[in-house]
């Protein structure tokens, strides 16, 4: 396989070229200006077939869902995505498959597109099928949001709903044409293309004490909050928030196990003061859900309606 | 696999602290501070088992390897080495060996402690034993080495001898015990130990004009330079240096495929004007061996004795 034809074929058209690239892919390195006075956020992530998504999917969901996972990241930095590299191990039927890789390229894009994000270097290695991408994004130097902020009587909030990756799991949707069933589709594309919630994550400099992504589960990413901040929680099962078509497809008994601790969300999981929380609902072109509040006492619990 | 305690377990020795390093491992993204006024160089690089080292080799050597090749690239841009992230995909049985991670750290960190970079973050995934890394560099702004400007009239140089791995690779040497041959032994490190140019390279700003690190071999890499300067060359095949163990040890018929053909040699060839030469010779901390030039037709042309 010659890995600099290949990434040339179909990877060119994701390196718009930009003040913040003196040089993109095809040199030893690329060469980047980061923006004075800012920081640089960086992520890695890897996604292996079999374990982060299905090998038979399609070729798009996973160029997205591979920069959406990294994006998401960024966003429960409040970073601004900038740049990334692409380290594509592909099997020789895909590397020889000008449909799958054309479709990888164009989710990829779609994804890179929409974050405003530039490929600026990469390499392929033949074996079996996985994408790691390292996301490089800026932030203004000390507004970056972390783990390790939060503070006893802050409300805990998140964008968007949980669950819905999960129950698609668990329904067998990954791959399943579900065109003529609105909410089985909706579910499927919270499965195979999330949305980072790159615009709440910077709107929430200066407003959030601690933020985290959620790709493991609520559980275990705010489990994450809680042990860095030296704080507990107690989260309100009835408050968590449900899609419609999870409310239509979840087995009553399913719901809490899918939505605390099924993963794949990509939402952001935030930790406020009280009057940040009455701000944000002002400020922020997505709305949040209060499911809880963060506790002196460590530990997290779970509170049901009694 | 928790990934979180295994990271933390055996690679925290791996992020010293240090004041362009806000954040390290542990949140969703590192923080880092680029120093103002440079360039950022970024490089992104798999190792995967079977295809770019031997499954049944020493966990140190795969652990100083993986980031010594990205090094190289940092080192061919002539920028200086700062944050690296590593992207790790483990077998269970390899996850679950102590002994085998520790030796995987060490190598690792003795390469990064020569290299002074800092791990900044990682992902860890079940799978075929694959590395990936993506190292970040800093280069005052206009001052990379690239491989777009070599000149007619350049001489074209290497760092070190080459074809040396390749010998190791074809005498079966990766994984053998060569304790008692100093020649096999130094054959086997520089094909499992390479070490990365960083100096010469930071050295060589603003003298050469174009320059490359060799990990495909010589002909593969010098075309690269060639093509993206739009010039040609001719290189003199009896000047290819030779350690004394490649000279003792390798066939005569198999000395040209090998320096020219053969990968893995993790040296830097460049392209300087004469008088720049001259200079490199008394400034350079390593020696440059003279092999060729750049002329103005294209296509690359070897030229033995006669």
């Amino acid at each position: 396989m010659d890995e600099f034809a290949l990434i040339r074929k179909h990877f060119r058209g994701l390196t718009p070229p930009g003040d913040d690239v003196v040089l993109g892919i095809g040199d030893d390195c690329a060469l980047l200006v980061p923006p004075p006075g800012e920081e640089l956020a960086v992520t890695t992530d890897t996604l292996a077939a079999g374990r982060h998504f299905e090998p038979k999917g399609k070729a798009e969901d996973l160029g997205w869902k591979s920069l959406a996972v990294s994006l998401s990241d960024l966003a429960a930095m409040g970073a601004r995505p900038r740049w990334f590299v692409l380290a594509l191990t592909l099997p020789p039927e895909l590397a020889a498959d000008p449909a799958w890789l054309e479709g990888f390229a164009r989710g990829l894009k779609a994804m890179a597109d929409q974050g405003c994000i530039a490929l600026v270097g990469g390499d392929t290695t033949a074996g079996p099928l996985s994408v790691t991408i390292t996301a490089l994004g800026t932030i203004p130097a000390g507004r970056a949001l972390r783990r390790s902020c939060a503070k006893p009587g802050d409300r805990v909030c998140v964008t968007g709903t949980l669950g819905d990756a999960a129950l698609a799991l668990q329904l067998g949707l990954a791959t399943q044409c579900a065109r003529f069933d609105p909410a089985r589709e909706f579910l499927k594309n919270r499965l195979n293309r999330p949305t980072p919630r790159l615009v709440t994550g910077r709107e929430l400099r200066g407003l959030a004490h601690a933020a985290v992504d959620l790709s493991d589960g609520l559980a275990g990413d705010l489990q994450h909050i809680l042990e860095e901040s030296w704080v507990g929680a107690e989260i309100e099962t009835d408050k968590l928030p449900m899609s419609e078509a999870f409310e239509r497809l979840s087995p009553a008994a399913s719901r809490l196990p899918l939505q605390a601790a099924g993963g794949d969300d990509y939402e952001l999981c935030v930790c406020l003061p009280p009057e940040a929380l009455a701000e944000a609902r002002r400020k922020l072109s997505q709305p949040l859900t209060e499911i809880g509040r963060i506790t002196r006492e460590p530990g997290l619990r779970w509170l049901d309606a009694q």
